[in-house]
């Protein structure tokens, strides 16, 4: 099953606040309905988002289209509404403006090809994450033993994910002995999704708490470490969620590889390096609260970043939808120029870059 | 005030498992209370359990006097009860021993001079931390900013603590800026005792989740990390509470100095290295279930270890009561031997090493 999805005229999705403890599916029939469940985190993960802002545009036009109202009007709205959710995502802005871009009211099927445009958005994600896995795979070893972080998975993308596709076709292939996922927090998504998607794909696995990583790495229990990205900048640094950096630290003192695995619209040429990527600080009540319910001192502050950076002298490899790029030794500008060049081409359903 | 004290004929303890929200102090009259204080972690940190041990030996040796009963009985039935309380805590079953083998029923005054040498390893604890926090803050600079783990201050020991006794001398010097305390997983010990002792000493603070502390010392926010330790090899690996390796790593890797604050008994000369320290395993319901409720999938599994080992080479200082320790330069063994022959005569109640 997609993550997301376009069916019957909604927005199918799972939610994935009631994950692990229950599978809900939600049929969104309005844009008040999918901005709700984007700021609630019901729909999360970069690509998932891209794809729900491109999706929601698509079912603005539908209705305005069915109650006779402007379709122009409807698109602007939804996409002020919907790219106010979570202010800081940038594949969800880039998802909306790519299909709210393309609407031309002089065509005469133009709100059926928004519909078609938005459809094509979900299945070339699910085909560039495919891709990512059968290229990753190459990478694993019998019996190999991963170490993930965060969820790479999924349900953070419409399917299969990027770290978690290179595991589901290492698995369909015999390769993968097992996973360790760390918990993540502090949202818990190794934990509550990770794990989950894990155990429906039948791959052997367990949590640690983040900081247990290192010492397992240490042990010699680990064959390869391999996690997602947010964003990758030229030099090859590498943000992603906290907690990423110091795996990379320990994979390198214990000689093991560390692999990240991302789409190549995750690599942002214009940004230099790690420097240049800003770090968003969260809410310090995701640390201090749990459950509701206060852990420290009222007055003890939190430093709660999103992200660190990982500089490219600690990354083995980075895996993309069109082969694997080892960041020291490959120039990551003339890559990504070449492979939109001709990946546009295969891979984009509008033939756009 | 001490942590854990003799009060009256009874031991007086603060109960760490309602901390932050209460400060509840515990009058232990009887060894039962105190085995049950020690199983439900009311009491916890290896030096206040080893002064726990002691205590508890004296208490049951005042009571069966007082009771008219046989007092050798009743400290070897109160020496057996409370070793089974925590299986694992060396310093538990030294302090039980301590107090337990200088009993000596052919003296007049053998209960009182049982009670006093308890009452003097409360003060020789005492003392001994005092001094870790005066040696260590002459490797404090002005502005100093601090980061540690998990709690290594006076909630684990009798007062000062440990690391926390570092950053308590070098506040009242004037030299630290401030303190992050990783939360540490998954007891939170850093987020529920740690940030409350710096609340209590007046020091800036703030809570870091454990795998955010890589990129703050990559930020060149933090001066110097320090930890205590559980057990020092002979060759300088110190085994501490998990995520003290992945913390070294990123000091290393971003010329910020490592310093391990322990008491010259941490040192265990018997153990040649990391690698012949056992690493506790603790249940997997720690890690996969907050407030009692699950976060991750019913047949998922957990690596919950309570330790890792840091290799000595990653270790910049340690401080002990005597002196700081370069474990690359300094031999530990002649250092520990010849500091035993002076500090048992000057720091021990009764001059036994």
């Amino acid at each position: 099953m997609r993550t997301i999805d376009w069916a019957d005229g909604k927005i199918r999705t799972i939610d994935q606040t009631r994950l692990p403890e229950e599978e809900v599916v939600l049929s969104l029939g309005t844009v008040e309905e999918l901005a709700e469940a984007i700021s609630s985190l019901r729909v999360r993960g970069a690509p998932a988002l891209g794809v729900a802002g491109g999706l929601g545009i698509a079912l603005a036009a539908q209705l305005a289209r069915e109650n006779g109202e402007d379709v122009g009007g409807a698109i602007r709205r939804a996409a002020t509404l919907l790219a106010s959710t979570r202010p800081t995502a940038v594949n969800l802005k880039w998802g909306i403006a790519r299909i709210e871009e393309s609407y031309d009211p002089a065509r005469p099927r133009a709100v059926e090809e928004l519909i078609e445009r938005a459809r094509a958005m979900v299945a070339e994600d699910e085909k560039i994450n495919r891709l990512i896995g059968e290229v990753g795979a190459d990478l694993l070893s019998q019996d190999s033993r991963v170490l993930t972080h965060c969820n790479a998975g999924a349900l953070a993308c419409v399917a299969h994910g990027t770290a978690l596709s290179i595991v589901e076709v290492g698995h369909e292939r015999g390769l993968v002995a097992g996973v360790t996922a760390t918990e993540t927090r502090p949202l818990l998504q190794g934990s509550r999704l990770t794990a989950w998607e894990l155990k429906r794909m039948g791959v052997e696995h367990r949590i640690t708490i983040d900081s247990g990583a290192a010492g397992l790495i240490a042990s010699g229990e680990i064959d390869v470490v391999i996690t997602g990205a947010d964003r990758i900048a030229a030099n090859g640094d590498v943000a992603n969620k906290v907690g990423t950096y110091p795996l990379a630290l320990a994979a390198r003192a214990n000689g093991v590889p560390f692999v990240v695995a991302a789409p190549l619209s995750t690599i942002d040429l214009d940004t230099p390096d790690g420097d240049a990527i800003p770090i968003e600080q969260r809410a310090a009540s995701e640390v201090l609260e749990v459950r509701g319910a206060r852990i420290a001192p009222e007055e003890t502050e939190a430093y709660n970043p999103a992200f660190d950076v990982t500089p490219v002298s600690l990354v083995s490899a980075i895996v993309t939808e069109v082969g694997v790029v080892r960041p020291g030794a490959d120039d990551l500008r003339v890559l990504v120029e070449t492979a939109r060049g001709t990946a546009g081409a295969a891979l984009s359903g509008d033939g756009k870059p």
